[in-house]
């Protein structure tokens, strides 16, 4: 859908078109339709969160609660917008072991008992890790600036929603990138073919991610991770350099597997994350 | 006992008080007896290596059958050399997994059946992966080369024996070391108080050999490993570098733990594995 | 001019075009016109150089006589194609103070006496530095290594000649290129607002070639060397940074102007020399 | 001259071994005689600097005033100390070209004019373009800063003339040094046979201070500065490491001498500066 196309709709059917994005509320979109027609994505986006933000405390809260907790078990998962459905999904909220379950159950039932509220986080923008870090975190921080970060995180949420849904002039940014190069410093040259895994470390276990091997530029030819925000998070990228130095190497070589170890903070940032390398040696770095 | 004690020594005191050098084999011993009285330790140690390399093929087999395998059942390790079950066990070779014990079975059986010798290797230059690296590896060579091989590892063996029993003038050099050094290039000082993890990397999973901390120098107090040959084998360093930068890093920090993977393959050699690191970046190499 | 021009002309009109390529030899260009019409610029190319190999050796060394010294005095100068003269006045050997003109004259009367033939080099690819190392080197291998020498260089002074009076298909690559990048891995960011100075070093004094400031990606709008080909010969970049770096220096900084000295020996080629900072370290590198 | 026998002496006895020490002013070693006698060269001097800032304003005007100009002309050069004309002869402050000359003249003038004394300055902590910095630097300063200024500098004189004429317990650290060490990242070991050049970057041209070649270990057998205070300024290191690489390099090799600039800002520290290299790249950075 353009943007064109709904600022063309009738209130109804503008209220209808964006219904999902914030869930449970056709409110929102009802208020935010008296400033249309919109000029860009982003003042679309901004008039919905302006209508939310103006709105009593009393509708504010009621919409919040009206939201799923994470992980939630199956039968709770009926009523949850499909939005949501799909996001906890593409992290495996949907079928956590039994202890995790447990864990995020306790965490639920705390958040709630002292916010009144379920705990608010844009998921699209998290791995596991890191989504538990912010609980436990959140949890001990007093409510009112807890109602300003579900808030920010509504805004977060929706404003992914608003830039799957509609195409237009003014989209904001909300895609990260994550790419590598490996040069080899004792030939002066790019190193090509080596073979690179990208690992979300998780609490339980290392997660591969993709794997892709270097091209003659020392690149991979695809982005290592894009089409989207990135999960805020730690990495290990692993570079396989062994074959690569096998002329000079000794047995065994004093460099095979390298992994570098990063997080990720800013979701919609780009990482570049370089190898610099020669066979006794190496540097990293955040480059651009 | 000193190297005088030990020339002073009767001739059968001499071969006593060598016994258990070279396994089963007191004719070793009476041989280079002859040359006595020895100027070094190394003088002693290859007049021993000489009798037994000058001594007829069929003694110099009958020397190599005379010893155990590696990782024997317990019945066979009661006619061990005291030696070689204590230099067994401090690589756990006495109390594998069923699955790797079944593996250095199969090894050993083919080993004997391609050779006619037990498979030689000096167990305290190595990791227990490289000796199965070395293990599949030698099973492969030509029957001549892997005899000059075993005679090189009873060198290997033999040599640090001496060295255990004799202190003298001329002690070789049978010493590994691996140190560190952190240097925070972002504040041109050395990091003081970091953790720093060293691990064993084997196949099943990392070992912990020990955990240090920074002095204020960068460097840890007592050395990574030392006291004896380093063991030949694929290790990890891991850097607790968070805490350092935590009024500068992000949320999370870009760096935390930052694991620095290489290999040994001298076992008497120095290896200064050092980390320069800033809050966004690192290098490391093989130093002096 | 285009090819397609080119190859539409008579065959005394397409003499004529190209009549100062190969400098004072209208008939190179007349034997390649019966291979016309060219497809490819480097097959246009390719056509002059063979009927020139081709040629008997008294008309190649004829040609080859036809060119003027190196730094020729103003008289001889009068006879030289417009190309020499100017490519020659670019690296001002038409000004030269007396020490280095009396040192050309000394070489050049050395090179026509040992080969019979003036010293041929394609002068848009070198410095001042380089054409002396060259000259110096070449004047003592054996004459018939000499003469293929002289005519390489022939091939890469024609090729150049024909790229800049001819446009089309084929065209070949003539032009290297020099970039940098500046990261800042104390903050994990490029450093933008650095000023760069880029140097040749002749012999007698480094010669400011440019200077330029860094952009918010660390990098400068223009390229550092490009539109032809780099000069072979030694470089130095210099990177004001101490004023990036003012808030956490010591007095005066460590690091303040950094010198990066390397050679550029291809001549064709993309030269990527990026500087790593941080306020107590850096790296740089060949890049790519 | 040790402590013990400088306690030893008569108050008479005692001024006059120390006479040099506080130029012209006999009367600050009589004053802290009454302290004696002293368990350290420390104590000592601190009792000396007691003595002079507890004297009367007046008292410590006269003594400020009774020392000369930097770069005086010969005739006051007569009545200086000892100490200060050596002091500045190794600096070359009595031998300056004309336009240096007249340069300190004016500096002294406008600073004797501004605050009623002479520029104090410790000459043996600073290169030459160092002194002129402090100098330009200091005449802006409010006078009341200027006189604490002042008589910091004397303790940093007198506390080096003091290490110079006493020995015994207590020696306060005056010496700096200056190291390198090469390592060549390729290889994985030091690099031996480097040639060093130490420069002093005085603005009219760079000072060579010392040359030197990396042994075994990839460092000078002798420390590169020491023995005294390290001079405040500017220095370049040079490493020649094309010969190291020729096996490896293009030609011209993309490295051949390798500068690396710096300050040194404290006279008293231990700058390490090494050099990570491989035939394509390098790093630097302040180590320990």
């Amino acid at each position: 859908m353009t943007l064109d196309e709904l600022n063309a709709k009738s209130a109804a059917a503008f209220v209808d078109a964006l219904s999902e994005v914030f869930e449970h509320a056709p409110w929102v979109a009802a208020t935010a339709r008296k400033a249309a027609p919109f000029a860009t994505v982003t003042a679309l986006h901004e008039a919905m969160m302006a209508a939310l933000r103006s709105a009593p405390i009393e509708a504010q809260l009621a919409f919040l609660r009206g939201h799923p907790d994470l992980a939630a078990p199956t039968a709770e998962r009926r009523t949850m917008a499909a939005f949501s459905v799909a996001e906890q999904a593409a992290l495996g909220l949907d079928r956590l072991d039994a202890q995790r379950f447990t864990e995020f159950e306790r965490l639920n039932a705390a958040y709630r008992d002292r916010f009144g509220i379920p705990f608010m986080i844009c998921v699209r923008r998290h791995t596991r890790s890191s989504i538990l870090t912010q609980f436990v975190r959140r949890l001990d921080r007093p409510p009112e600036q807890e109602l300003a970060a579900a808030l920010h995180e509504v805004f977060l949420i929706t404003r992914l929603r608003i830039c799957g849904l509609v195409t237009g002039p003014g989209l904001p940014v909300t895609s990260g990138r994550l790419t590598t190069h490996v040069l080899d410093t004792a030939a002066g040259i790019p190193a090509a073919g080596i073979r690179i895994d990208l690992f979300e470390l998780d609490d339980a276990a290392p997660v591969l991610l993709c794997t892709d091997t270097t091209n003659a530029d020392g690149r991979t030819d695809a982005l290592l991770l894009s089409g989207g925000p990135l999960r805020i998070g730690e990495y290990e990228l692993r570079f396989h350099v062994a074959a690569h130095f096998r002329t000079v190497a000794t047995d065994p070589p004093f460099l095979d597997v390298i992994p570098i170890r990063f997080a990720i903070a800013e979701a919609e940032a780009h990482y570049h994350v370089p190898l610099l390398v020669s066979p006794y040696g190496y540097s990293t770095y955040r480059g651009s």
